[in-house]
């Protein structure tokens, strides 16, 4: 089987990683300094191209579907790979968002003049090289460019073999949409896929590559985490709890975890496990179990007529019509089970106690916290922010759903007229 | 020689190093929910201490500064390491600057009303549990004590084993008035030393150490890149250069050169590389290195008369009164040379030409970019800060000097009574 090829990648080998992540980083070098206004005309013209380059597009990922059915691939994951006249009117809709959307690079966070006259800012600038290291959507391919571009960064995918020929050809539309407005083609490299190598490479460009985003499941996470020397965004575990206290209203608890767990099981912001509080227990169980067993979920627990749970179902994403039902102690009860398994994505309390809401709060550490609504709401597009690149499950820089803004870096500018420092 | 001790570490080895995380993550937990007015009475009471305890600190440090002497330690390392009543002053001082300063904590960076009602806030935070590997200067200690606890994160410090007996001391201190105050004394741990695999735990202490700073030299730095799986906040190297643009004010590229080289050229900010616009190297060399020379600064560089210049004098730091000088192609000869040798820590032009001073500013990857102005300003205390725990020269999460909310996280929290999410 031959490795696809798109006119970036030839060949493959650390040599050919290293070599395009270079050419990114002379690229970011100037797309830092293109206005605006170019940005949006590429972001425009990109999307027109997918639109108009919509038959290779989809002979290309046909070739992929052939590939994954060939392979065996489960049916699920072969949809999420296919491509259709919709998707891919849907991808350059989401080009022609971000074109939409402010541009944060050159904003001034903040700014003062110290008492020698010195006159300090602090502006928002790109990051540079952005890579990221994901699987078998094409989508994530030009989403990812449009947000990196529009950020002033510029963007080196790694994508999955099994996406290989459709990533090629959407990569190829990218480029010629920058070279037609006179910005360098390196502002989107594809990486080969054929194997694990190209990860590897990627994440040990340091110097070259600014952050690796990599969006996949705990074991790519944990790899890249391990491995990598350049700077790196984990994301996208959610093992998301919801805690119906005893203040709860049982009717809010049921429809806000049946929606949390039934809406769409194969996200991050998905509800893994429900935790009632002992003391409304003997009331809460029934209806919140009724409810989700008539949504086909699955229960697995310690109580009588659950599936009996092991350490697993509490440390791990099921990402399917499942979910783990345990009783605790009150507020401390459901804080030290979520300190002990959470992964930091998003916690929910039911409560009409506003003193529980606010402890609960407080005390929660995750990028978001619930109060009577639904896990699923930790999406960028739901934040208000327009796109999104990924949901960051780390304390540093970005915590969340990460949009244009997670994506840049700042720099200090000072503007004197000869000031020397004495002490 | 045996191993100096803190109550807090009577062994050494990879278990005390976790167990000493783990209890600095659960003291963690309480300092986020620690209010603005009890963290400003124990940093006041901890200066109070400092100095009340003037006398067991000084005898600590007497032992550490013997210990260096008599292995022969540099004059210059032996000042950093020894203490003085002055310096004990200034050291509670300190902290009454940081119990001065605003606390972040609680501080909402955005917020809106969702179209379906839920009220979305983004509050900072703290990180959590901060690791800084320091090198010999026992104020460190405290500082870094400061300002983790005025931001709510617990403090993991790792010292240098030749200021291991002083560093026990104030770390008793801070204890204590930790203790007094109803805080969990494990807010700050402080490390064995002895060796280098304390080191390495704390790098990998992932899951329970938030963020890792290691505040020393290159080497240091590397290694922790290299080996930590703990995200890491790159500090301190800085190859500054200064560029004489054809548009220059020579009196003004005099003055702030020789400051920026000799008010204390062995902290990061200093000036290591001169670079002169061909177009009036034949006007603007001579001044300048006269002036250099007149305060005793060796010339290195290509040009008659200089030190002969090797790959090192352009890469690394002379932390020492010896400066670099190099003829370049104008604005572009300068960028080429500060991309491929800058650690992107401060540069500067002297200019009079607004486009030029434009464009450089616009163009250097730096932390910090000064026109007409001295290197030596890229520090805490003169950007307004009030306090720094070090000088991020890496682009994310922080960049330049590191105050006290770049030592916070956020948290997106949404109060609702009962969204769920349809598409």
């Amino acid at each position: 089987m031959s490795a696809p090829t798109v006119d970036n990648a030839a060949d493959a080998g650390s040599d050919t990683v290293l070599a395009l992540a270079r050419a990114a980083k002379a690229a970011s070098r100037e797309l830092a300094v293109t206005t605006t206004a170019t940005k949006n005309a590429v972001l425009r013209a990109a999307a027109d191209a997918i639109e108009a380059g919509q038959q290779a597009i989809l002979a290309a990922n046909a070739d992929d579907v052939a590939r994954a059915e060939a392979a065996g691939t489960s049916s699920s994951l072969v949809d999420r790979l296919r491509l259709t006249p919709e998707r891919i009117g849907g991808i350059a809709d989401g080009l022609r968002q971000v074109a939409a959307l402010a541009d944060p690079i050159g904003n001034v966070v903040t700014g003062r003049s110290l008492p020698n006259g010195l006159a300090l800012r602090q502006v928002r600038v790109p990051l540079g090289v952005v890579g990221i290291v994901y699987e078998a959507r094409p989508n994530v391919t030009v989403d990812a460019f449009g947000i990196a571009l529009k950020s002033g960064n510029a963007a080196v995918l790694r994508g999955s073999s099994s996406a290989a020929s459709s990533n090629a050809a959407l990569v190829s539309i990218l480029r010629e949409a920058l070279t037609a407005h006179a910005l360098p083609a390196d502002a989107v490299v594809l990486l080969p896929s054929h194997d694990r190598s190209s990860v590897t490479e990627l994440i040990r460009a340091r110097g070259i590559v600014d952050v690796v985003i990599p969006r996949g499941g705990a074991g790519l996470i944990s790899t890249v985490v391990r491995e990598a020397t350049v700077p790196t965004i984990e994301t996208g575990v959610g093992n998301c709890h919801i805690y119906v206290d005893a203040g709860a209203d049982l009717d809010v608890a049921e429809r806000v975890i049946v929606n949390a767990k039934t809406r769409r099981p194969s996200v991050c912001n998905t509800a893994e496990t429900v935790l009632v509080d002992r003391a409304i227990a003997d009331t809460a169980l029934e209806p919140i179990l009724s409810a989700l067993q008539a949504h086909g979920v699955m229960i697995h627990g310690d109580e009588p007529g659950m599936i009996p749970a092991t350490e697993t179902d509490w440390a791990d994403e099921y990402l399917s019509l499942d979910i783990a039902v345990k009783v605790v102690d009150g507020l401390d009860g459901a804080i030290e089970h979520i300190d002990t398994y959470g992964t930091g994505h998003t916690e929910a309390i039911i409560t009409e106690n506003l003193a529980a809401a606010t402890e609960f709060t407080t005390r929660v550490d995750a990028a978001a916290v619930m109060v009577n609504a639904s896990t699923a709401f930790t999406d960028g597009e739901q934040f208000g922010f327009g796109a999104e690149i990924g949901i960051s499950t780390q304390k540093l820089h970005a915590r969340g759903p990460m949009g244009l803004e997670e994506l840049t870096s700042t720099k200090w500018i000072a503007w004197g007229s000869g000031q020397t420092r004495s002490a």
